[in-house]
């Protein structure tokens, strides 16, 4: 329980507003909020493993709002509920976009009376997701100022067009587990590369997510694709300002061997590109069918033009003593697996399995903390409570 | 803590049979009874808001069964489960009518085992919902009786043919609130009337749940409607005989004007005619989409004729002061805003949006009352607990 | 409370290696095991009924996996994992048949961060849902060894193309209640038959569960069915085997009456052929829905010649006594009732209705009973404290 009390001290270290404000983007936090969700997490994953109950909630709902299929998102997010004690509440809205305005606000006051967390789900509709999210979170300040919410829910961003603030602080909570702390990423390398897949249309907010965070401590990003796989703009720029911010660099490449070169971690990982993202969005809007299945057409013949962005053993040399940390958000696409050809070969993946597993073991826990750093202006109490108490999770 | 202790106070000097018996219909309970559900749901809202749990079941499961779409009252039944610490299980049955007899009486029997609560909602067809929860409710007491259930769910109405009464009854919390007490509501005008909306086949059971439960309380209730949206005879007949024993009155007139009149709460919402819903009801039997197309366009083209029954400023300008409180069972028909033009204006429906949602918030507490009273004989007693152990809700 | 005393001394009195091992195939596990499990069952629901919470989990996930429509199981399943506290999660995968390799290995790790219990039902594909489990166990084991998972969930075998242990384990207990004990079934004729329905493609794991568990305790078990009515060859072999090792005996006969005649326990229920079940296991596969038809065509033709397999007063009467126990798995083809020529009368089916509803019963009990024996190494200590906790289910 060492562990757990160094956390505790450190999280009451850190200074912190979270309490406050919902975690949508990652660049609209400190790095000692980002820190704080981190060791958070940590402890959350601690006492879990000790055998000790997280359960700050006794009853309360966790609403959950998906408008895309998901499995990983929709498990991490049932399994941060109940580590904390909230029963999931599924809102099926259908997968159609929501109308806004009146029925947004209404809805969000609707399923909230007896909830603590809203998680959302919401990356199909470029210049949609995160500002559906951020009306949802002005109807429920609204209905907490108004008194018909008894008290504000976190409100939780599981991936939107722009963002996906858990995949990338459960990336960051593997790195400083596989580095052994935050400080040791300064300087190391990271190449967040495109990668061929054979399907299309894969959000733009993994890489997005990956650049506006790991920027922030003094890493030494690269963002490798062909021509034309741009990400939004915007969201370049903040990652460029980030590293100038951190101490750290950003650079764009168009090879993935030439971001690979030396790198200490790679993330290779398909993407649609931005403009074609817009143009989707509008076709969804108008429900152009043929419209989509022609996008679709074009977009599969280009990225053919890009089967040698592959991650093979090869590649893999070229990195820091040719055995970069690989990542991968998954499902990967793997060459011969679970496709002809894919993002990465079976032998680097098989290589790096493991790790990614524990990668994706991170998300619950970051989950949860960031649901707690919301409910608690002094986490570090509450979680010091929990040791304290020490109730077994299992007699 | 002293409103809650006034309130056991009030519900232990309340006469109830309502742990032998299931709140079907608002006027087969005794005013004891009613009285006594809301003093619960109000306890039971205080002490959340006061942060105490109110979990009497540790461990158990609330089934629901929803025979047509519903995101409000699902949300209501699930948040009313967690409060009381049941795990909801939804019984997907598909969306046609459930085949009776043997079926009915073993499909009651095997999700029950471990079960302290059924919820269900069957409003589609005319005749048959509430039938149907009587079948399920007689094959519980017969499971009891020959030992397969070692204890009787609770059986909720979530809205039926004839009536809506967690709907009505938190109506009832509401007006509680808002006027100070069941006492202040005699001699009150309330004008349950009909209104113009774009959509056809609105179930009757919330117009008939508010006159058969208003007219308990010594309100002056007018139902307005054009001619021809009757609503089920018999169901008339009760809020007649209900207003003579209460001592308030009962009278129905075809002009909105008429009810809006010196009207203290005003309750504009659209519903089908009962004949049409007779008709509608065999159509769905028998499968005939073509039927019911052509229903449905009839009705359509009737209401367009009756695009006047819409609740505008100067409507509300006729009620008493000019300010009469808007009820809505949500969502409404606003025109400009969900619809061209609908049950309501804008204007209005803004002053008055706040209020619905504070209308709304009291289902949940309604709802777990209502099964609290059905599984405690001396429902007093375990607030009393509840209150004494005053375990945290949140940490 | 002297009945769980007992109970638990049972318990600890047999030897069980089930901690160690996930309880796919009856036969796999010892006759001291499956006493185990069904003590284990019926202390908790004699606790249950006691009203004493059995809630060893404070917090946990329970997975289900249904490749197919259930509502019994998923209730039994649902209410296992709630008495235990685990919170259910579902797993959709769709219904078509999962890939198998890394996405089984993925997903089953992905999953279970947080989870203490997966339970699967498959039983579509001949060949196919047993082998998938012990994949997807295979995948758990790998994830503890390499320190992904925390701890490995048990795995429950909630139906496969081989087994259905929860069901066969469930009327085990129910005899074992019915009987008294399970030395009482020692010598008890049981007549596993098959019997006319008018649908096809009903799996064989019924039939196949209840002669692999029943040939356990020196029952004399009779299998019958027309030609052609085959299980799986293998099967019917450890049947003969269990037989032979457990003092009773097994055979095989053409004809419902020969089963019937001078037999306890009677037990008729449709299956189609074991090479039926492969041929549209192949069309499944091939997704060949015209073969499907074409099959389906002509095993109703086939079905359609042994409607005389019907559990009529007559054929009870050939019974012992004239009132042999009639089981049942449900629902049952109904003559007259379900539909207009099935497996029972409705006369027979009516005098032990609430017999087959106490059978069923027993499954919630048998299923948290497995989750208890695969979690814990002395399930008995578990229940001790449990019993001496004595702490209330309902307030």
């Amino acid at each position: 329980m060492n562990t757990v009390n160094a956390l505790i001290k450190q999280i009451n270290g850190l200074k912190s507003e979270l309490s406050n404000k919902d975690f949508l983007l990652t660049w609209e936090q400190t790095p000692q909020e980002l820190q704080q969700v981190l060791a958070i997490a940590d402890a959350l994953k601690t006492l879990r493993e000790e055998n000790i109950a997280t359960k700050v909630f006794n009853s309360g709902l966790g609403i959950s709002v998906f408008r895309d299929n998901s499995t990983r998102t929709r498990f991490s997010y049932a399994s941060a509920l109940n580590l904390l004690g909230l029963a999931q509440q599924d809102l099926d809205e259908g997968k159609s976009q929501i109308a806004h305005g009146e029925t947004v606000r209404e809805t969000a006051n609707m399923i909230s009376f007896c909830a603590d967390a809203i998680g959302i789900r919401d990356d199909m509709y470029l210049g949609a997701g995160n500002a559906y999210m951020r009306e949802v979170g002005a109807a429920l300040d609204d209905g907490v100022a108004q008194g018909v919410l008894p008290h504000r829910p976190a409100l939780i961003n599981l991936q939107c067009d722009i963002d996906h603030p858990t995949q990338a602080m459960a990336d960051l909570a593997w790195l400083k587990e596989h580095f052994g702390n935050l400080e040791n990423l300064k300087g190391k390398k990271i190449a967040m590369t495109w990668a061929y897949s054979p399907s299309y249309g894969k959000p733009l907010s993994v890489p997005q997510g990956i650049i506006g965070l790991m920027t922030r401590f003094g890493m030494d990003v690269t963002l490798a694709h062909p021509q034309g796989y741009d990400l939004i703009p915007q969201v370049v720029e903040v990652a460029r300002r980030n590293a100038a911010e951190s101490g750290g660099s950003f650079r764009q490449v168009d090879s993935m061997a030439e971001a690979f070169k030396g790198a200490d971690i790679v993330y290779p990982k398909s993407w649609a590109p931005y403009q074609v993202m817009q143009q989707r969005t509008e076709l969804l809007r108008q429900n152009d069918h043929d419209g989509l299945h022609t996008l679709e057409q074009h977009c599969l013949a280009q990225n053919a033009k890009h089967k040698d962005w592959h991650c093979t053993e090869e590649m893999m040399a070229l990195t820091k003593g040719g055995d970069a940390l690989y990542m991968h958000c998954l499902p990967a696409d793997i060459s011969g697996v679970s496709c002809p050809e894919g993002e990465v070969t079976e032998s680097v993946f098989e290589k790096y399995r493991i790790a990614t597993y524990k990668e994706a073991s991170w998300k619950p826990y970051i989950i949860a903390a960031m649901i707690l750093a919301r409910k608690y202006a002094q986490p570090g109490a509450i979680l010091q409570q929990l040791l304290e108490e020490g109730q077994k999770r299992v007699k």
